[in-house]
């Protein structure tokens, strides 16, 4: 099936028509950690946080690429970014939490949200994270309050609302006029009165600006409108206040494919077309950015990932529609139900077959919702056989739950050697906070 | 307002402005047990439980409620319903699991599932469920093979699809002929071939057809026209086969309400409508249907729950768009993203205020999807106000996730008692299936 020839990850390789990452053999890891289970090929998410790395660089400038952790996150995964001087944010205190439990370093944490709770905040400002980025006004002086309890300082970044349309499913573009997210950025009278506060106050360290436009954005031109209007942005803050505005984090936003014939952004030319519009003002004196950050978080992980199911049988209606049972669905991966999000699907102990037929894979749930394709070609397939789901590694696992009580899949990195980065729940774990009364 | 007035669940009352279930106040639970809270009012389950009850009664045929578990499911509404000699449905192996922990009989079991697996079955077996209901030929003949080997026999319903439209959603009507659930009513030589199957067979025990014609479903008159075309086909199969078809079970999808305006089943008239038809041809000779069951779950539960929350602040965007920030949502909450579900939102402790003013209640997920309420009238509110979301009982809890690092929420049963049913995730739960390096 040449469809899903491009959609293989790095180290996936087909060997006597069976899928393997490196030396493993799909079919053998789903019978060893049972499925559902998200594998990641270890060479293709170490692959991208290469090329970020090597992407976002500038004698200007600092460069710092903070890892959007929402997308995924797991402690072995910690330990990839941290090897690589990465930053991470978090968007709760879960997220700190496991961050922190992995050994990252604190002062490489990003804390994002636009809802933060004082709890939330504390424990950042506590734990020295590097920088909060500040959703609105009233976030502001709730941190001001709780730095000033704390007597303890902490960078602050604003987030910034620059009203960019790039062109994406509705629930992930985050930048139009009416979003949840940040001051607009033509909303003065507020962003005055927040540097303002800023400046008035001994802890709370004004830093720079954060945006973030949205996200699946495949047009590296999208990233350099994005730099120039922030960037006027700045050069106005500067002059107005007499200040060097620091840091600006331009987030993240950057496209994967999830069909063979999908766009994905390229990242090189994005991170290019980005510095080189940050490094002209800074060039001409118009801005004094000294760091310029990223948050790329499905783009680092995304199509390194795919999920392995056990095809539990197959129907065929009485209306004549063709379905693939799997034993998973919609609790392990909520995307197409949710964004209407399409995905290749393969049989990962047969990738070619003469048969062409086309199926909805449909998992165990008992909802009509509960579709992870519509209308693919999957092949020749069996009961038992293993079925592959590619690019899976973002938001699938960190969006997973035990909706009709199933359990959570584990998930494995693949590379020399396989880790199980997150075990797949127990029973026990299902039931662990339910209150049973005593015998 | 009004507006929430009849949104109250059955002991639900306002004092002094705020809002109390029982003798408990709202804002003191959400104090007590923290935000995001899953509240249930008992008194409006236990009402539910006894209209259910009283309303499916027959002189010519045993009555069975069948509790459908997935709507949500907890040891203390195990013991409740068992109390009532209720039965209750389990769709995996997890739900059994939970189900026996809590005590309640294995006999009072119902298994479902378009895709159980083999283990699922075994463990049913094994355990000795009341009923299976065989969702397809695929499957019976793993069972009957799983039987053998056991050597233990189970009663099996077969799953028909009616072919009813019952004008719901589309990710919540089940019964298209397209859909992934059971086999056609049309579909008579598989049927055939099933029926068969279980005569030949000394363990499986077809014992009578299954049929579930969507959720939602608020005209009485929509089950009546499922119970007609189902005895029909009872009546069809008698004749061929020469045998008695004892078990009728004609599913769920009764109504509930989460607008103000929206219209809810008439329980009662509906039961009244199904069992009339039934017993109809049962007089006349033309079905010998020894028991009927049913299985709401949304209805049972779902108007007698709420979700309180924290109010963290409030923001007007530069376009005019009023947001409240609630401290959890789309993780205790996807409905609204995933179907587009509208709710009810107030504030607990502050039922009437002059102010009229629409707002958008969006969750603290970095996703703009993250939205509960769109432009709903929610009255004068404050940062530190605790939000009430009504008719969150069912459907929330058991899709909850930890998207964002969040954990999810407690849930507590209050009647003349407040029952911790469910704790709320600790850090500690949220990271026990991850793999931390060893110091």
């Amino acid at each position: 099936m040449i469809i899903r020839e491009n959609m293989k990850t790095k180290a996936m390789k087909t060997i006597n028509n069976e899928l393997y990452i490196g030396n493993y053999r799909l079919k053998d890891l789903a019978q060893q950690y049972g499925t559902p289970l998200y594998v990641y090929d270890e060479a293709g998410v170490r692959d991208k946080i290469a090329r970020y790395k090597k992407g976002l660089q500038s004698n200007l400038f600092k460069c710092n690429v903070v890892y959007a952790s929402k997308a995924f996150l797991a402690p072995y995964l910690c330990d990839m970014l941290i090897e690589n001087d990465f930053y991470i944010d978090g968007v709760s205190i879960g997220d700190m939490y496991l961050i922190q439990k992995s050994g990252y370093p604190m002062d490489h944490i990003v804390l994002h949200g636009n809802n933060k709770s004082n709890e939330e905040l504390t424990y950042a400002v506590k734990n020295g994270v590097e920088y909060i980025v500040v959703d609105n006004k009233s976030e502001l002086k709730r941190l001001i309050k709780i730095e000033e309890e704390l007597k303890k300082n902490v960078k602050v970044l604003f987030r910034i609302n620059p009203g960019i349309h790039a062109h994406t499913h509705a629930y992930i573009e985050t930048s139009l006029l009416d979003s949840k997210f940040g001051e607009s950025i033509y909303d003065l009278d507020i962003i005055d009165e927040m540097i303002k506060l800023c400046m008035e106050n001994e802890y709370v360290e004004f830093n720079g600006f954060h945006a973030h436009i949205g996200s699946q954005i495949t047009n590296a031109d999208s990233f350099a409108s994005e730099a120039s209007a922030m960037l006027k942005f700045v050069n106005k803050i500067e002059k107005q206040y007499n200040i060097d505005v620091n840091t600006l984090n331009l987030g993240g936003g950057f496209a994967i494919k999830y069909l063979d014939d999908d766009n994905e952004i390229n990242i090189e030319e994005a991170l290019e077309k980005m510095i080189a519009a940050v490094e002209s003002e800074v060039k001409a004196g118009n801005v004094h950015i000294k760091r310029l950050m990223i948050e790329p978080g499905r783009s680092l992980v995304g199509d390194s990932g795919v999920t392995l199911y056990r095809c539990g049988g197959k129907k065929k209606t009485y209306a004549g529609k063709e379905y693939i049972f799997i034993d998973g669905g919609m609790p392990d991966n909520i995307r197409p139900a949710l964004y209407d999000a399409e995905y290749t699907v393969g049989v990962a102990n047969r990738v070619e077959s003469d048969e062409k037929r086309t199926y909805d894979v449909v998992g165990k749930c008992c909802e009509s919702g509960d579709i992870i394709a519509k209308g693919v070609e999957v092949g020749e397939v069996h009961e038992g056989d293993i079925i592959i789901v590619y690019s899976t590694g973002a938001y699938c696992y960190s969006m997973s739950m035990n909706y009709n009580g199933l359990t959570r899949g584990g998930v494995i990195f693949v590379g020399d050697t396989v880790k199980e980065v997150i075990k797949k729940q127990s029973l026990e774990d299902l039931v662990s906070t339910c209150v049973f009364k005593e015998k």
